[in-house]
């Protein structure tokens, strides 16, 4: 209790800084947001030495609690990364200003003009995990976007956060801007994000980036207004109709690139019309890239014909985010089955079909529910970046406010101004 | 405890009715969708007289327990009213459907094809207070775009609801699409709410219609997304700048055109550089239009200065949405003065400045954070209809997702889809 008291402590202290910082972030210009984005990329190289002894400092103390090598590499800073950060924040300073376009614009009937224009949502919070950049990509995006950002890390990356957010805070001062813009939540209890998600009125939208227990309690539990990023299971149907040689490289890549992020495929549906051509091929690929398949009656009866590992599938397998190299294999009768296996194992993030019938690409398109619907192309597309959006703070699996890959404008609301002259309403 | 599982139980039932029937409605064409609403509204026109004898009933059990004279007025109907519903539909069948629009698109570097388009949100639930004419609005809003509805009026209008819900149904099915697309739940109590506010899975968005009460209880509880609509603590400011003639009747209109709605004005901040001036004009006026002044000290001086009517204001007074005929009023120093209590006391809904000075419209357009910001004109514009969208579901006061007057868009989200031609990523 007095956890969660010292916690909402922190989360009020925290909020209502950012609070007083968002009014100026609100009406700074682009120019001088720019200049304390070039000044934070600065900073970030400039203090690169600390960051690094900081990091240091969080690898020993994980190291000992026998953390895996894949969660203490993405904890792990190096002089490359760090620059990688700053050239992060140049990039930002590069984009266009969300704040301030013109959505929609009108002269109505009885003279009033109305404008929809971008504004900043305002406070920001962040709930993320391991990795270290981020806390310098989510701060750059809220400045850039004009909001406050208040920033909870994992608690094994803490002394690298509260260094990174040093640099950071000192830059935005230094460029004339409100330092307290960037707040970093010290409390390491799930404490900090009970009361991040009750803040009413001090949060105005909260952004839950991890494992999918975290944003499942989050937005079970959230009175502020949340946006849902990142449970991906995403699925690959090889029609009938696809293009079998080129099918190949596609699931390949789907599986292999980076398995452990959102849009790579954890499961492989396959027409029973072609899986007998398409099965040996794929799954000798995608075994001889290391995955260890999850497959069907079917699946793994033509596996077993062609001497290629495989293990039976398990119902949870279907609806696992694997996040690692496992995929799940099973053989449909027709693309009714694949739709109806999407619609019940998806979680609306990214889901691809490969088929050379624009008759089924259609179908897919329309009736799939979810986030990014791919056709003939890699489920890993789904990013900001390779969307060309020039940056990205996650990727939306809700419906409301935004969906898929979202970047600067997706960190704006909306406010309709309407200038008159007089006019009343009869 | 059996009554919230019997709410649950309707809940599930009807979410999964809807649920089925919104598979359809997605994909429906602008064409079907139109047929139906004329054939909802012509349904209605026939069934006139059943609708007013379930609304005769209504009427009566609800006048034997002494429901005030304005309510019962929300709840009757006549057969101008169900003529007025009927045109409301046929109106919405002119408009242009939001499913399909091209949000954005682009071909990136590597040939992927990427397009943004609306699609419906899914499911969509609203629950709302006495009027009966809302079932029809909403179920034609929802209709148009291409989402299934699931309608909770209050238990004064069950009889009305039931027989509106009925006809719509069968204009429905009659017309090709699934009178499952409208459910109406009968169980008259807040169970069956809380039970729409945890349904996720079956219901895609909720949007609370009615007093501050159900909504603040809606959004502290609710884990599916919720649209906040409609508390709107209104002002109006009366800069040292502004056109005192003018302004007179703008104020009496913002407060006195139809003070039981959400875009009426609550607070009159008036600049005391003017007060001597404005107080006396705009304070009769106000009282010959019946309304009961809640004066901060200058105001109330002035008022007795001019044997104008006026009561002190209670603290209380500046957070109160009236929704009657009551205006509480201060004078402020400055500009600064007002912005901060706006800031203070305002709900974020419509703001308005009547000033002649650009450089004051311009900070006040800039820093109130709210909906709708209005420069020298009535509140009283906040409003679909005025805004030219040609229907309205309600004002959004939140800022995810839709803020200000929401139409058909705001009724619906949007997906990615990507196409190619065998692309993986590097």
């Amino acid at each position: 209790m007095s956890g969660l008291d010292a916690a909402g402590r922190e989360v009020r202290r925290a909020g209502e800084a950012a609070r007083v910082a968002a009014l100026t972030l609100a009406t700074a210009t682009r120019g001088a947001k720019d200049v304390a984005l070039l000044a934070m990329a600065d900073r970030l190289e400039r203090d690169s030495a600390r960051i690094l002894a900081a990091n240091t400092a969080d690898l020993s103390s994980t190291t000992a609690s026998g953390t895996p090598e894949a969660m203490l590499d993405r904890l792990r800073l190096d002089s490359t990364r760090v620059a990688a950060m700053a050239e992060g924040l140049r990039d930002l300073s590069r984009l266009a200003d969300p704040v301030g376009e013109l959505v929609r614009g009108s002269r109505l009937a009885n003279g009033l003009e109305l404008r929809q224009v971008r504004v900043p949502l305002g406070v920001v919070a962040i709930v993320y995990e391991a990795r270290p950049n981020v806390t310098s990509d989510a701060a750059g995006l809220c400045l850039k976007s004009g909001n406050a950002v208040i920033l909870r890390g994992s608690s094994s990356a803490a002394s690298s956060n509260a260094a990174i957010v040093a640099s950071l805070r000192a830059a935005v001062e230094e460029a004339g801007l409100p330092a307290d813009a960037i707040q970093l939540l010290t409390d390491p209890s799930r404490a900090s994000v009970r009361a991040l998600q009750r803040a009413r009125g001090l949060v105005d939208a909260l952004i839950p980036r991890g494992g999918a227990d975290l944003i499942r309690s989050v937005v079970e539990n959230a009175s502020v207004p949340v946006i849902e990023t990142g449970i991906g299971n995403c699925h690959v149907y090889v029609d009938r109709a696809a293009d079998l040689d080129a099918a190949v490289p596609i699931v390949v890549n789907a599986k292999t690139s980076r398995p452990s992020v959102c849009n790579a495929a954890e499961s492989l549906l396959v027409h029973a019309d072609v899986a007998h051509r398409f099965l040996p091929a794929v799954l000798d690929a995608l075994a001889g890239a290391g995955v260890t398949l999850h497959a069907d009656e079917r699946a793994l009866a033509a596996a077993r014909r062609h001497a290629i590992a495989a293990q039976p599938a398990t119902d949870a397998d279907w609806d696992t985010e694997f996040l690692s190299l496992d995929l799940a294999v099973r053989v449909v009768d027709s693309l009714d089955e694949a739709l109806h296996h999407i619609r019940t194992h998806g979680s609306g993030h990214t889901e691809a079909v490969l088929t050379d019938s624009e008759a089924t690409a259609q179908r897919f398109v329309a009736e799939v529910d979810a986030a990014v619907v791919i056709v003939n192309a890699s489920t890993r597309f789904t990013d900001g970046g390779e969307f060309g959006f020039g940056a990205e703070i996650g990727v939306s699996t809700q419906k409301l406010h935004a969906r898929g890959p979202m970047g600067l404008p997706e960190l704006t609301s909306t406010k309709y101004v309407v200038t008159g002259s007089g006019q009343t309403r009869g």
